[in-house]
């Protein structure tokens, strides 16, 4: 059950992005994010703190997109997860993490990418 | 905002586990794993692949769980991540990992505990 999971964080994102601080818009772009690379949704979640401030997440065929943002800090934290049962899903996972940052702009970025299960499962 | 984030491979799971198969089972062990360690829940979402596996998450006030159960290899994984926003929830985290590892029962795993955020944030 080979996979692979993207892992970013993302600091220095502008306040004035409704993406940043709200939760409908947010779940909204990874939807989008996530249906136009060809991924497969089949369900999502959003929480809105307040004053500010998102948790959520969208479950996919092929495993999930996380994503966590504090506005008072500029500060979001972002993976995408996807197996690769039966095709390498690899470019739809990165072609969802480029989407999701062109919309929230960070100045400085640190990222990893992790591969998950393997030979054993 | 400096978090830790836990990433489990588990291999060799039991297929007479209701938490390994079906959705209802399984959010209900990681809402109760999350509560009994002190963190706080504010949301979840579990969806069931039919005949068998589940995808799911549940939403922290401290960042997420995540799920993926494949009985047809026997195979899961699993992500704990926390921000230490106000307090270091490490422990937290880990007794999280434990209590579901111990229900599904791996015969063998891979581990790996990744540091989030940091000193930019």
């Amino acid at each position: 059950m080979d996979g692979i999971h993207l892992l970013g964080e993302w600091y220095g994102c502008p306040h004035d992005v409704p993406e940043f601080t709200q939760a409908n818009p947010l779940r909204d772009l990874c939807v989008r994010a996530a249906r136009e690379s060809g991924l497969t949704v089949v369900g999502d979640r959003f929480f809105q703190f307040e004053p500010q401030g998102v948790t959520g997440t969208v479950l996919l065929a092929e495993s999930h997109i996380a994503i966590h943002t504090w506005p008072e800090a500029g500060f979001v934290t972002v993976d995408v997860y996807v197996c690769n049962l039966t095709t390498d899903n690899t470019a739809k996972a990165e072609q969802v993490f480029r989407t999701i940052q062109a919309v929230l702009r960070p100045a400085r970025t640190r990222f990893q990418s992790i591969h998950r299960g393997g030979k054993d499962a």
